[in-house]
């Protein structure tokens, strides 16, 4: 029996979302909304930046995009601000259950991580693994300190247990990784 | 005597270079590339927000973008960090010799600046009169408080020039706005 290839779409989409439940990144724009109207923090997503090559005026004047490419990113996915202090972070989902490939983050991403560390900023990364069910944040030190001290091409999962911090699941705030921030960043319970 | 099209145009651009020098944003940019290369602060340009409504694929499975739409920014146009602190700022230039229309900015910008205000972050907002050859930094809080406590629809010269502070144009940096944050923000000299 053949179906439609739509179908074929929409079914392995039901199945991804029963698996793990909304991707990282939706969880994550509901969170930052949460921290916004309830005045904690105020932590965005970067728009994607795109190389806009063609573009055309529709009647009213209004630009019409007709060509543009996806550029890779050159910094993280997230920043914004928590008590005063620059937070900047990127989020990533692996479906391994072993180890998270460093080459998931581009070498641009790794030195902007370090330059953030070098400024006294706060910047981490959120790696859920899917499989697992688990979602950790990572210190950005503890990232850099594990890819100059091991030749691994992937984080193993027992230093994400070891050093890292779990991110519970709740209903609202959906993923509440300022909790952790608090704790680890401020000394707040 | 009639001109094609394009040598209009690339006069036209050559006068505005005569008039004003290199854009507001083009500096800013240099000026930023050199606060990360000289390891005094990491402050980037968002990229502008865009909704891509259409993607086909080559040969080599690239997402090729064939219609999208630019979309009205809902924060600020630059921010990172500067000593561990959040640093957030929008940029406009005017033509202007009077009055800075304050709906150059709108109003989501407006709500973002005083969140940020509100979290304990840096934020300003830097404009450039042309005609007048004068760059400001304006803090947030003065940008707010004229909102509140004037009915007019541009912040005067003369408001800029009692609270706001001159940026100085030099070579390198082009345009050393980071020297007054650190005075106005931090008591440096």
């Amino acid at each position: 029996m053949k179906y439609p290839n739509k179908i074929i779409k929409d079914q392995k989409k039901v199945i991804n979302y029963a698996n793990r439940g909304m991707t990282l990144e939706s969880d994550l724009n509901i969170t930052n909304q949460y921290y916004i109207d309830n005045n904690i923090a105020i932590i965005n997503k970067k728009a994607t930046p795109i190389k806009v090559t063609k573009v055309t005026y529709n009647a009213t004047q209004k630009p019409l995009i007709t060509e543009g490419f996806f550029q890779t990113p050159s910094t993280t996915d997230y920043n914004g601000v928590y008590k005063g202090r620059y937070i900047d972070f990127e989020a990533k989902e692996t479906k391994n259950k072993k180890g998270f490939p460093i080459n998931n983050l581009n070498q641009h991403q790794i030195n902007h991580i370090k330059r953030i560390i070098n400024h006294n900023g706060i910047v981490f990364i959120i790696i859920r693994w899917t499989t697992l069910s688990k979602t950790f944040l990572l210190k950005g030190e503890d990232l850099i300190n594990f890819t100059i001290t091991n030749k691994e091409k992937a984080i193993p999962i027992s230093f994400f247990e070891k050093h890292g911090f779990i991110i519970k699941e709740t209903f609202s705030p959906r993923l509440d990784y300022i909790n952790i921030v608090n704790r680890v960043y401020f000394g707040g319970n």
